[in-house]
């Protein structure tokens, strides 16, 4: 079967293995793209129509791009992928003994071979009055909705005249100190410092106050110390009081509660938890405390070879290590490419691999303009050698040139004038306002 | 006091004659520039933080631009014209004996000089309730959930199975063929047959319908009828049937129905009619059928020569001419301009111009790529070189060198490309899936 040339199903047939592949996040898309031209039928299912490139909707978030330069139609990557169709649509069931997948659009798909690659929410610890009030950032919707909350935060301000009530709106507090907690304290520091300092009458935006908390003892606790120590310099340097080794025990409509003190604030933004999607619940397979699949050296959960979970949805321990990967791209695209080897082989009767590994491609994290840490194999860059190398690196990883040109257009010219292009407050809602 | 330099107050102080600008449209932008440095304390009230560059909605709405390629900060357009000052909010109440305007925000904000500049909406004639099912396009709002809904039909589309269901969704009905209504059904056919027409595995694309439907005996009435001519001869061999001297007489979620004839579509975009701001409601003065403002030779209202209305809440009727100056930016521009120069004259006891008078400086309307028809005085051109035409005005109205290479950018890769860089579905809420 593996030798007759495979022409695009119109309907899934049947006549050829049938793989289903949960999410296009880094994870999924990688999967599917590393099946192109295999003789199976695959289905690729998504919640939203779009692949998102989610390291830079922080900067989404703060006025920056604009989300159609970091998000692209999935359907229009995977065109010319005979073998794959795309639905927009929502898992709400898994059965494995009967290899089906059910939809929240009433949907009931038939696999053969399974990947879930559904990443991660926020987590709030148990805590999950806290999100009306500390909004997350892991999609468009959220990015929009939190970059008018920013700028209305300065519109409310400039039209406040009680001082204390001022003083609260430009309050902004960011929990959580790793790459998004560090990269958002940053962009709001450089927005409210640079951006829109002349803009105003009334107030002073570069007067604004922006706290970065963190409940352990360093922010970008993967790094090396030294490298945490540069990244709380460089903030404190543009403005940013780096609170380390801080709780956050209470979040309401007007502030935040760190070690027992109430800080006046109307802007508090959760970068602190994950959460994976209930893959667990859908497979009934053991998960770990944040919901995450614990999975073989194969990807595989509980030993049935038909399934893979990867990337933020998934525990894997390496050998000989003490926690699983991190929830990061690079991960999971291994863990895509690695799962979609394995069904490949299989589809083909050839050997797959065995033993998932990961290499490590590094980490990099921005901290405003001119400033990022790049930890590389075999490298380490701090200030702007780090902020030009993590420039190049995520233009690189952006899919399509237009999105590249933009991205790197919208750059050039913050760079040069210090403005953030998307400063749009675009609902009508009046309660918005 | 006309000499004495002036000075940003950091509150209104009282001190200079006050001027309040309701609306950062075309019209009231342009009064408030005009008035840059004049010995004024300038309040501009706007319910959006953003100047729209309106003529380009139709492009964000078919996913060709995005929101912020178009539109910029009111604040940061204005951030060295120290004599001004800019509120987000929106007008609700207008008193011309107390000289004080009442915001839906709860202030009350005194001025001398009065420029009324609050736009227009769309008009159902009469029929609101068909606004739920055939949207218009004026906001940024508007234009991003019109792009859900065209790209959310073509999604249904590849999921439905049943036929007659499948092609209600593949077909798009534009109600009113003046320069939005011929823009909008150019830019949808040449996203179902060009920019997506690979993208799906069921559907074709393609094979979408578009209806574009004029009450009128012909599309861009306002133009000379050989140009009419070309324009509906473009479209059709675009594929898209121009049902002019065709009167709507019924819209549901279901279609809409045509001269007696129903027509099932998933997608009906209402370009129809427009309805003045309720400036005329505020002012208590005489207003024309679809709430205009009627303002005697100086722009002023019912001889009061504080109070200007402009742009499209006004209608002025030049001298000889049977009907007042269109709803078009350039009109709004050259009003503000006037206004403007009247208040200044004021201000500096000066002698202010007398009857304002219009300079016709053309009209332009795009039908999809290649294709445009330009009336400048002295130059008419279609096709190509209208399209060039076409293509070079819209950006060099355009505010911001970024903006302008952005929209460039997107549409060199767009010309030579077919795709559209902005497809995204953006909203989480299950129910608009």
């Amino acid at each position: 079967m593996a030798e007759i040339p495979h022409t695009a199903p119109q309907e899934p047939t049947g006549g050829y293995p049938r793989v289903v592949i949960i999410g296009a996040g880094f994870g999924g898309l990688a999967a599917v793209q590393a099946l192109a031209g295999a003789a199976a039928d695959i289905t690729v299912i998504d919640r939203h129509n779009y692949h998102l490139f989610q390291p830079l909707l922080y900067q989404v978030a703060t006025a920056a791009l604009s989300p159609a330069d970091i998000a692209w139609p999935i359907r229009h990557i995977l065109r010319r992928q005979k073998n794959t169709t795309v639905l927009l649509d929502a898992v709400s069931a898994i059965d494995r003994q009967a290899g089906v997948v059910t939809t929240e659009g009433g949907r009931t798909i038939a696999w053969d071979h399974l990947i879930i690659a559904t990443g991660a929410h926020h987590s709030y610890f148990g805590r999950d009055d806290w999100e009306k009030n500390a909004p997350g950032i892991k999609t468009i919707a959220d990015a929009t909705s939190l970059r008018q909350k920013i700028l209305l935060a300065f519109e409310r301000a400039e039209a406040e005249s009680r001082e204390h009530e001022r003083a609260a709106l430009l309050t902004f507090v960011i929990v959580g100190g790793g790459q998004t907690g560090v990269e958002m304290a940053g962009a709001i520091a450089e927005l409210a410092r640079h951006s829109i300092a002349e803009d105003f009458r009334v107030i002073a935006p570069a007067s604004a106050r922006i706290i970065l908390v963190e409940a352990g003892p360093r922010i970008l606790h993967t790094l090396e110390e030294k490298l945490s120590a540069n990244a709380m310099a460089t903030l404190q340097k543009m403005g940013v009081e780096v609170m380390a080794g801080s709780r956050v025990e209470d979040v309401d409509a007007d502030g935040v509660v760190i070690d027992g003190k109430h800080i006046a604030a109307k802007t508090v933004i959760w970068a602190a938890g994950a959460k994976a999607s209930p893959a667990g619940v859908w497979l009934g397979a053991p998960a770990d405390k944040t919901g995450r699949v614990i999975v073989d050296a194969n990807l595989n959960v509980a030993g049935d070879a038909r399934v893979f979970v990867i990337g933020d949805t998934a525990a894997f321990t390496p050998e000989g290590a003490t926690r699983p990967l991190p929830g990061v791209a690079a991960v999971a695209k291994q863990m895509g490419v690695f799962a979609a080897k394995r069904i490949r082989a299989a589809v083909e009767q050839r050997k797959p691999p065995e033993n998932f590994k990961y290499h490590d491609v590094g980490t990099v994290a921005a901290i405003g303009r001119n400033s990022a840490i790049v930890v590389l194999p075999g490298l380490k860059a701090t200030g702007f050698i780090g902020w030009l190398l993590w420039s190049v690196s995520h233009i690189f990883f952006l899919i399509g040139l237009r999105n590249r040109a933009s991205v790197m257009l919208n750059w050039a010219w913050n760079y040069v004038t210090w403005q953030r292009g998307a400063r749009l407050i675009t609902s009508d809602k009046p309660e918005d306002k």
